[in-house]
This record gives C-alpha cells, structure tokens and sequence, in this order.
C-alpha cells in the first residue's frame, strides 16, 4: 500500500486505537485524525501512539482525510458516516469496524453525499474493557477482518480497502453483509449469550468457587450490557437461529445424561471435540 | 509442615505431577515415588522434576509412604486406594485429587484395611492436555483445595492434609462431599457442556471466523470426551439441575430478543455482569 496522507478515526477505542497505532508504527500514514467526544480521551490516544492530531469536531476531523474509519459502537455508525461524507473531501472512502453489518450498509449503500463511498468491515478481535488503553499496533496481525461489498461496491475501493488492512497485517475475506450478520449470530452474540446466561445463573455462594471452568466461560458477560442488547436486537433473527442450533445441542446432552445414555453422550462430546481441534487456539 | 520422608503419587499427570515438584522444590518431602502405567511416562514425569523415584508396581510404591496421593481419573480411585491401603505401612492417610466426591468418598469412608483413612480433596485447577508436561511447582498457590471430610474422618487427619495443601500454596475449604458435588456441577461440569454443546453446534463453515468469543467459549470441548462422560454420568442429578438452571436464563434471553423487551434482556445482561465482576478474573 502506497502511504497515505491523513486518515482520520471516528472514534478512538481499542478497534480505532489499533488502527492508528499499526497506521503510525508501520508509516503508512502522515497524519492519523482521531476524533472524540471529549479531549481527555483524545489525549490519552495520543498519549499512546494512537494518533497524531486530535478534534472533537467531526467535520474539522475530516476535512483532509483521504480515508475515514467510523469505529463508533453500531448505533451510530450511519449518522457518523452521513456527516463525516458532508465534511471531508469529495469522493472518499468511508469504512467502519462494527460488528454488525446489514444495519449499517443497507442505509448507506445507495451512495452518499459528494461522491463519497461506504463500504462496510468488521476486524474478528476479542474486545477489551480499557478502550484506547487496549490499543495495539499489532492487534489485526493474522487476525481476519470482513468486508462486506455489495453489488453497488466499486471494486477500486474493495481492493484499496483490502490493501489497507493486508498492510495492517490481517486476512480479508469477503462476504455479503446477511451472511456477515448470521455467522456472527454464532460466533460472538452466541457466545456472549451463553457467558451472560451462566453468569446470570451462578448463585453468589458459588463466587469463590469460580477459579476453574466457569471463570472463563462466564468472562465475556463482563462487557457493556446496553452495547450488547443493541447488538443482540439489532441480529434478532440470526441471534434467536442461533440459540435454539444450541439449545438442542444441549437439549441432547440433557436427555442423554438424564436417561443414562452413555452413547449418546459421548457421540455429541467427541463431535465436539472434533470441532474443536479444528478450530486450533 | 514439617517435612515428610516418602509421599506416593499414583498417577503423575498434571495435577500428580505439580505436587511432585512442589514438594521437591519446597524441601517438603524426602523422596516423591511416582507409580504410573509405563516407565515411558515415569521418565517424563522424573525429567520435569516431578519425582525423585519411579515404579509401575502400585504395591512396591506405597511400601514407604507416609502419606498417599491417587492422582488417577475418578474411575479408578476407589480401587487404587482400596489396593493401596492393603500395602503401604499402618495407618497411613490416603487421599485423592479428583473432581467428584461422592462416587468416592461413599464407597471408602467406613474405613481401609489395616487402619489406613481416606479423606478426599479437590483442588480447583483447570486441566492441560499434556499431562505432566503441563505440571507446575506453582500450580497451587492461592487456588483453592476442597477437601471433603465426613463425620468419620479424624481431625488430626484433616488438620494434616490442610497443613500440606497450604504448605504448597493453597487455599484449604472444607465442604462435605454432596456439597461439593453439586457445586461442581455448576462451576465445572456445566462449562464444560456448554462448550461441548456450542462445539458441537458450530457449522464447519464458520470455524475459519472463530478467532473471536467462540474459540474461547468452546475451548473446554477439547478436554477427552470419555472423562467427561464419566463426570456428568457420576454427578447426574447435579449436572441435570444445573443445566436446568442455565437453561432458564438461555430461555429467559431468548423471549426477550424475540418479544423485543429490550428492558427484560438488559436485566439478564446486567445480572450477568454484576455476577460477573464480582468473581475477579
């Protein structure tokens, strides 16, 4: 990727925090323009590394930016990435990092102000509960991010964004925004769920005990509960899918163990295992 | 404590293993005789540290001790311990480390042959999958032991294993075994199965985007099916009450995503957070 001039980060969390971080560590940009709500925010992102000039105004933000990244939680990605195309110069690109992607590429596909472009992806990285603090440069490294084109997509800009994160040192892969959203469904609001529900359902008295198997499968209902039931609504259908695929997973051990199946049993536990092992770390 | 001649640790994996070398490091004992299934495996055990003497004859290592570890599975304790008891000297103190305290205190509380005492203890570890390859003289420090005596156990004998876990670095509960049993169920036993059932549910598809929450949620699953079929059998009712439990939740959340309550949902997550945060990593 050719170095850029100035990239401005709308939002300067962990996600945006990293971008800039990789951006200004591995010299592909001038500038990096990290745009937050408050300046003590923006001073600890700079404090880090994360960026080089900081504004609390989003179309100031903007103005130079020959990419802009929108890493607001979801419910603010289309009404950021509408005002940041009135702002910044004509015919950018303009691309984001939430986990969603049907609910913001379908309000901003049919094109946006001034010739500017959406075009939607989401970095797979575990969240962290520090914000820009959790920043770091080599966070996409072999990590896989997806872009979500549509049939309105101009492929120039697939492939610079493509570039762009390759040189952030991630794998790209493609795929339509409702394919993005059902596996997600699965592969994060899922295992969310499950962490919050066992939370939810482990009695005080058991606190001490948590050291082993339930310390970390219940670690994930730390996260920000208003943040998740936005996302969990937002993925309603794909979310529900995806608890019941579960829950009759688990129906079947319930039965098999409660009619002292053993087979049965140990068919789903080896499968699982099998999966497992696939899976790698 | 003050140091002991000979210990016996019959079956060196992870767990045997670690109090093998915490004894050695910490001077607490003379000689640690690893008795296990084959010399290839004693070897191992020998090279990391984890024992100073090595025999497959379950008889000829327990001749000297003063004090006998069974660190096998749940299914051969109450054999191992009976078999040991005929051969280690008089009166000796015999316990355990496994994960369910019924299925082997029940059988092994009236007492052992030429009056040797069984007195059963947990320690709350989360296993490896390299057996004593994954064994530290560390492993213990501030993790909790339970250990599960009845009113027939001495207290000069729980007074002595609480000496010795504490003298390795852990913290020492007592619980009687049905409690502990149905904690674990809760704490250990449902974990696991929600791994196993969300492994289990994941299209193979999906497992090349299971960088985020589903690699860790479903981490567990890899654990040995077989064992774990064991487990839940042996702690049926427990494990069945405690998915009952999980359930509910999982089936809480999901009439909330469905009806739209986004009120009802973010009362489940802020539960599960609340739980969450006040368990500490």
């Amino acid at each position: 990727m050719k170095r850029l001039g100035t990239v401005a980060v709308v939002g300067v969390g962990m996600i945006g925090g990293s971008i800039g971080q990789a951006l200004i560590e591995r010299n592909l940009a001038k500038n990096v323009v990290g745009v937050g709500r408050s300046q003590a925010s923006l001073r600890s992102a700079r404090r880090v590394g994360a960026i080089t000039n900081t504004t609390i105004d989003l179309n100031r933000g903007v103005a130079d930016a020959e990419l802009v990244f929108v890493c607001t939680p979801v419910a603010a990605v289309v009404e950021t990435v509408k005002q940041a195309a009135e702002h910044c110069p004509e015919r950018t690109l303009i691309s984001d990092v939430c986990g969603l992607k049907r609910a913001v590429v379908g309000p901003l596909d049919d094109g946006l102000a001034r010739g500017c472009r959406f075009l939607g992806g989401h970095p797979l990285v575990e969240g962290g509960q520090n914000g820009v603090l959790d920043a770091r440069a080599d966070l996409f490294d072999g990590r896989i991010v997806i872009l979500t084109p549509t049939v309105n997509t101009r492929a120039e800009d697939f492939d610079f964004l493509a570039d762009f994160w390759q040189a952030l040192g991630a794998v790209v892969v493609k795929m339509p925004p409702e394919e993005h959203d059902r596996a997600v469904a699965m592969t994060e609001h899922l295992p969310y769920l499950s962490a919050a529900a066992m939370s939810a359902a482990l009695p005080e008295k058991l606190f001490r005990l948590a050291g082993g198997g339930v310390s970390a499968a219940t670690r994930q209902a730390a996260g920000d509960p208003s943040l998740w039931a936005d996302a969990l609504t937002l993925n309603r259908d794909n979310v529900l899918t995806a608890l019941e695929q579960y829950g009759s997973q688990l129906a079947a051990a319930h039965a098999a163990i409660r009619d002292g199946r053993r087979d049965a049993l140990l068919d789903i536990l080896t499968l699982a295992k099998k999966h497992r092992d696939a899976l790698g770390d």
